[in-house]
């Protein structure tokens, strides 16, 4: 076995192919040794990354040495894959029992590990039903998510999907609302109701906020009001996760 | 000069002399090179030091080279220092506008500079007046809180304290409230009023919790609920920043 999960990377082209194949929405990244000639397994793990949209990377020899274990035959590929078992949004949807309300987090393009991890936890204990990320525009899960999360990616789904915008069409469907962060919103995040409705909760970088084209299928828009700048995203999301927290204890204390 | 105020650190025992004696509470802490023989100056920065509760490190010449500029003739001292201006609880207090309630943060042992960036931004976000450290309970101001701060750092006092527990009484004769978090509290933390007291909210460290003399001075103990072990005290602090905020901006908006 070429396969050595303490450190997340995987070695070899059979195993990388296998997982690939059969669990590819684990795998981050390819590492492919420059210059080495492709035979039709490597070729066929690239048609694979690209099909996934998984990245692949040309790096030199002397990278690699440094990279890896040198006593590890790796023929020339590396994947970098992730130990949390991603879920298929199909799979969360149909699993879902129907007698309460869902609330989700969608994360779109925060690459910041510390805010991805810290989101996580904080999602978990908020009591949130999953965290739903980008194949492509994601930060992996790598050891400092892990750790920042504080163990809670293991206690909440990670659903990964290849597109944010066709998981929302689909949840729309299923009767989610969408309610998406914005700095020009009129309504405050505290001013709607979390209570009464299947949601999620899209959350974008500090850098380029939400995409635009997410950013249009928003039922509701809301902001975070500051007096200096903005705040830091995985404290926006505490506030917000915490606020339909607290709607959603107070209407339980009062039933 | 041997000022650097890029790196923060102060080389050698006239500059070390100087900010110990005006300016104390900039002062980090200070590294005495081992073996160094003490004349007279050397021993008044080491009582100086003790005098302000500051902490002095020996190390051998080696970490020193390590450490700092080799080129800098050091005279066997260097002090790390804070490039903010620390402010005194007592000028805080006499420049206070009396015609407002005043909302401060204490943080207890919170030592990761992550957390205390972060928590000084959402401070300044979320409207408070200051944020009180202890002298030796506390992170340093080094580049990764200014950093996390984005900049905030300078737009919020920070008042630093040899004594968190006799500041504590001195806000109490001041009619300030004091607020900790607690998790074995009865009271939810949104089921208090922040609109209409001075208040100080005490923050502890994630490890060991909010020292017990403090908690045993609190007015008021507050929980955050989880459904995933204990929030990150960043997150837990921007929940409870930002319900003050929230309930001060509804009763402004029916006034």
């Amino acid at each position: 076995m070429n396969e050595n999960p303490s450190n997340g990377y995987i070695y070899g082209k059979n195993p990388i192919y296998e997982i690939l194949t059969n669990n590819p929405k684990r795998v981050n990244k390819i590492y492919i040794q420059k210059g080495f000639s492709y035979d039709n397994r490597m070729k066929k793990i690239v048609e694979l990354a690209k099909n996934h949209k998984i990245i692949v990377q040309n790096i030199n020899l002397q990278k690699f040495s440094n990279m890896f274990d040198e006593n590890v035959n790796f023929q020339g590929v590396v994947a970098s894959v992730s130990s949390v078992e991603y879920v298929e949004l199909d799979d969360f949807l149909n699993n879902s029992k129907q007698d309460d309300f869902k609330k989700l987090i969608i994360l779109d393009g925060i690459n910041d590990p510390h805010n991805f991890g810290a989101i996580i936890r904080t999602a978990a204990a908020g009591g949130f039903d999953g965290i739903i990320i980008s194949n492509h525009r994601a930060c992996p899960i790598n050891a400092t998510v892990e750790k920042i999360s504080s163990g809670a990616i293991n206690h909440i789904p990670i659903i990964k999907t290849t597109s944010l915008l066709s998981s929302i069409d689909l949840l729309k469907k299923q009767n989610y609302w969408l309610i998406a962060t914005d700095m020009k919103a009129k309504q405050n995040y505290y001013e709607i109701d979390y209570t009464d409705m299947n949601f999620a909760l899209v959350m974008g970088s500090e850098g380029s906020g939400i995409s635009k084209t997410i950013l249009n299928k928003a039922d509701f828009t809301v902001k975070l009001e500051s007096d200096f700048e903005s705040l830091n995203v995985s404290a926006a999301a505490a506030v917000i996760i915490y606020e339909a927290k607290r709607q959603i204890a107070l209407k339980n204390k009062n039933k």
